[in-house]
């Protein structure tokens, strides 16, 4: 259904250049770009999951400032885009809190610009979404991507963006907001 | 055709909140989002415009270390993503370059978050930059979005993406990543 749909960004754990598992850094724009994104498209919460203190006191500090401070009266969206950001851990506990909202544990997506097999397509995504009676989750990698541990507990892999172009490093920014018109578009 | 398509980022001229005109402030994040979402696109060229030189001086710096420095070879794909990113004074400097480039100026599409009328839907523009002969620019703004005079300058008016959202507020980031795959798509 339309209006059960979550997003979380991953930023533990994560793998490195070398494949090894890391937490990465926090940008501002993972918080203001994909929360203005999600609440375009209707998601109902958009999750940053960060282990890190140093990394979550940042996060804080731009939600005081936008939702509580000064940025909040000069950009009123801003705000309200950050009405559905929430900040979790790990990823446990966002499938814990959709379960605490919904009553019942999340469908998972995962996504990745690597070429792999027995992916969806978006448009069967899209159906699915449509007509499936739990909520959906929808995680996105930063670094080099989400661990295959990840991918093993998902119900879903859906397949890359432009997976024939000839480069295909999109920014997660952007294919989160691609992901989120090609699955709800215009609807 | 779709191998003589440019973008450009506009932060001069610029509406203001109240509606005068200013140069916004350049994100490292407009330089290397909006790269790798025009490189996955294959756009020719993704010019930044600014006139501020403290704006130019920071845009320099970031493709100094990923052009020239240590963060190309750290991350090749970014130094590969930059290769076609370019900053110019004013949009009429982007029309010449494109014109010394082609051999023919470009005709020019506006966009916008407001809803308006006349304008061009995603679909149609699709089959147009299929078709057409010359080279095609696509506009996008920054801050509250570029003046009037730059839209009457323009060929093509391109309809919002989600116009008849209730919270319509993209990051500018996310708009050219949206607008690239609905017109650009997997082809």
């Amino acid at each position: 259904m339309l209006d059960k749909v979550y997003v979380a960004l991953i930023h533990y754990p994560i793998l490195k250049k070398d494949g090894t598992i890391v937490s990465t850094a926090v940008t501002n724009f993972d918080v203001h770009d994909i929360s203005r994104s999600c609440k375009t498209y209707n998601i109902k919460k958009y999750f940053l999951v960060s282990n890190l203190p140093a990394q979550r006191k940042i996060v804080e500090r731009v939600i005081d400032y936008w939702v509580y401070g000064h940025g909040g009266e000069f950009n009123p969206n801003r705000k309200q885009a950050l009405e559905i950001f929430e900040m979790e851990h790990y990823l446990e506990d966002v499938i814990e809190r959709i379960e605490e909202i919904e009553g019942e544990k999340p469908k998972i997506v995962f996504t990745s610009a690597k070429a792999r097999k027995n992916v969806v397509t978006h448009e069967k995504l899209k159906d699915i979404i449509r007509t499936c009676k739990d909520p959906i989750l929808i995680l996105f990698g930063t670094g080099w991507g989400m661990p295959e541990e990840i991918r093993e507990i998902s119900d879903y892999d859906l397949e890359p963006i432009k997976a024939n172009s000839e480069f295909n490093h999109l920014s997660v920014r952007a294919a989160v907001a691609i992901t989120l018109d090609r699955l709800i578009g215009e609807n």
